[in-house]
């Protein structure tokens, strides 16, 4: 794995390992789910997109009738010393602040994978403050806080390196080991559509301006201020947006890679990740340039009202279940698709056939 | 209530209070509910439309901050004596059978009622066949299809009364005596997109081409013969589209009677009334005519594949939350809506304030 202008070499046969292992969807399980989609007791297509869904994931799952045997969100929280340069309207206390929250249970993600059904974790992947102990937090941080990708690259090597590895074993060892298949991973990280906004920017081509957005609420002056921010960050630090392990190491942070890893391990587990909004389209970004077969292994929960959001859907080619002009991050539209995606699922597997129940079909056939 | 063609009373007191008992929405709720919206965990906004639904839920509910006490579909079969005029390229015969599977529990609206927690009742509300006895059907049809709409009116000016009263007790006897307040009308009726379509172009005075589609599958010779007899429905029948009454008695069906009946019912109890596809906004647009407050009293769950859904829901002013490609009917769309609706009012109710959770605001505020 090598960039053009800056050979690097990932030491690591875990992330390598990963990605030999992602396989191609299952042809075989969409063929027969496809099938079995057109015996069903309803007008063939009738259920439109939970139709094409329950294909995939029988692709993704390589079963003919996907069963979703349990729902998990992990949370990864990290600071961003980007922030120094006034990329948010909130300060950067506000990130182990949250994580408090998080584990008092009182966020917007608490509330909705609740409603999902969905276990939730946080994890500490790179907040700049020693966090209280905590027994549904995990400190696994590589330290505290991204570097200022403004004056050069967001993290060392190894840094980038320890990230996805983190994220591909809690993909394993919290995730697919402990039975959950419908995954996803969300974030907090006061400054992170900044980073973000970079990978995007590097990784898709599309300019500056154009994937760039008001983040937690900036006003016009912010957002022109944010907007060169990451221009300097892409002119210092010249990531190769052929390399996602380039970007994630020049111009990324410590959640991002983290949540790049996760997408990969959960996609080699054959587990069905659910992609959230911008910063979570970032790091699927960085995961689809490691494997480019993750994209076909991921289901783009919602589409966020950051306008990057967009350019990196269109890269991978994907079109998003729900659009609801949210953009608060943490995991929320991916916990907020997941009964959708557990609801195509359902009906692939429970509906009877019209050989079943007795039911004439159409006149013509 | 009179027709300016040919004056009709209705002879229903039940109707008639029903009517006047639909209050506007709470505004001191509404006011409440915004303001907790602007102090909880969040940057303002960032929820998208779980924050404006939430507060719409406030509105309907009258509680400040609303509570899901529980969700309830009834799905309502009807037969149409107008599939004799080829507008269905399934046989009629499948709506008795369909019911057979709705109680068998192998539908779409079985699988998606319990992945949404829903508890589902079917009623027979005029299919053209005795049904057999089973716990979960209740026989209520005032007369074994609706007639064909081509050759005149679809029923008796008494039958409309009835199915408009039979949906007001249910909505109050089913659904909001026994605390379920976040609810849904379905149904199962070969044929009744045409129907559907016929009271689409009468209320919302779009062009009969914008507002029929191909139904279960029909080709497109399939189709201009249903355009064809949708025209002559309502050159023979002359529905006033300025009262809702009449155009349920001359276009209308059964079960789109009693769902309308459902939604005014609902909408006097404040319930909170989730719509569904093209056959729930005809049945939505005859009780918007009857009583205009229930448009902000309803919400809609999807955007179907019909053509003259979308002229149902601009009518009406409402935005549907999902739009999946689906045209299923049963109340699909609503029971997949129903958890969507249910996070917003979590994460209105669940989150924690910023001074709850000891979280900086906005640094420049």
């Amino acid at each position: 794995m090598t960039t053009e202008t800056e050979p690097e070499i990932i030491y690591s046969r875990l992330i390598d390992e990963t990605i030999a292992a992602v396989p191609p969807l299952d042809a075989a399980a969409m063929a027969a789910a496809r099938e079995r989609q057109a015996i069903l007791t309803k007008p063939p297509g009738s259920l439109g997109r939970l139709e094409t869904l329950s294909v995939q994931l029988a692709g993704i799952t390589g079963q003919p009738v996907p069963q979703i045997a349990g729902k998990k969100i992990i949370v990864f929280a990290g600071d961003h010393l980007v922030t120094a340069e006034g990329v948010s309207p909130y300060p950067a206390e506000v990130t182990p602040q949250m994580v408090q929250n998080f584990l008092n249970g009182g966020a917007a993600i608490n509330a909705l994978a609740a409603q999902a059904g969905a276990e939730l974790t946080v994890v500490d992947a790179g907040v700049n403050a020693n966090l209280p102990l905590h027994p549904n937090l995990t400190t696994l941080k590589p330290g505290f806080g991204s570097a200022n990708i403004a004056q050069g690259p967001a993290m060392h090597n190894w840094q980038a390196v320890r990230c996805l590895e983190t994220g591909i074993r809690l993909a394993g060892l919290w995730m697919a080991d402990k039975g959950f298949n419908l995954i996803a991973a969300g974030e907090m990280g006061i400054g992170n559509t900044t980073p973000s906004a970079a990978i995007t920017a590097a990784i898709t081509g599309a300019d500056v301006d154009a994937v760039t957005g008001r983040g937690a609420g900036l006003d016009d002056a912010g957002l022109a201020a944010k907007i060169a921010i990451v221009r300097q960050a892409l002119e210092i630090n010249q990531p190769d947006g052929a390399n996602g392990f380039d970007v994630l190491m020049k111009v990324g942070g410590f959640e991002i890679g983290m949540m790049a890893g996760l997408i990969l391990g959960g996609a080699a587990r054959r587990c069905i990740v659910v992609l959230d909004g911008f910063i979570s389209g970032a790091a699927a970004l960085i995961a689809w340039r490691l494997c480019p077969l993750v994209a076909e292994r991921v289901i783009a929960a919602h589409r966020s009202v950051e306008p990057g959001h967009n350019a990196a859907l269109d890269a991978m080619g994907l079109t998003p279940l729900l659009d609801l002009e949210m953009r608060l991050g943490e995991g929320t539209g991916a916990a907020l698709a997941m009964p959708i995606i557990e609801a195509a699922a359902r009906c692939l597997s429970d509906m009877a056939t019209f050989a079943e129940a007795g039911v004439s079909d159409r006149a013509d056939e």
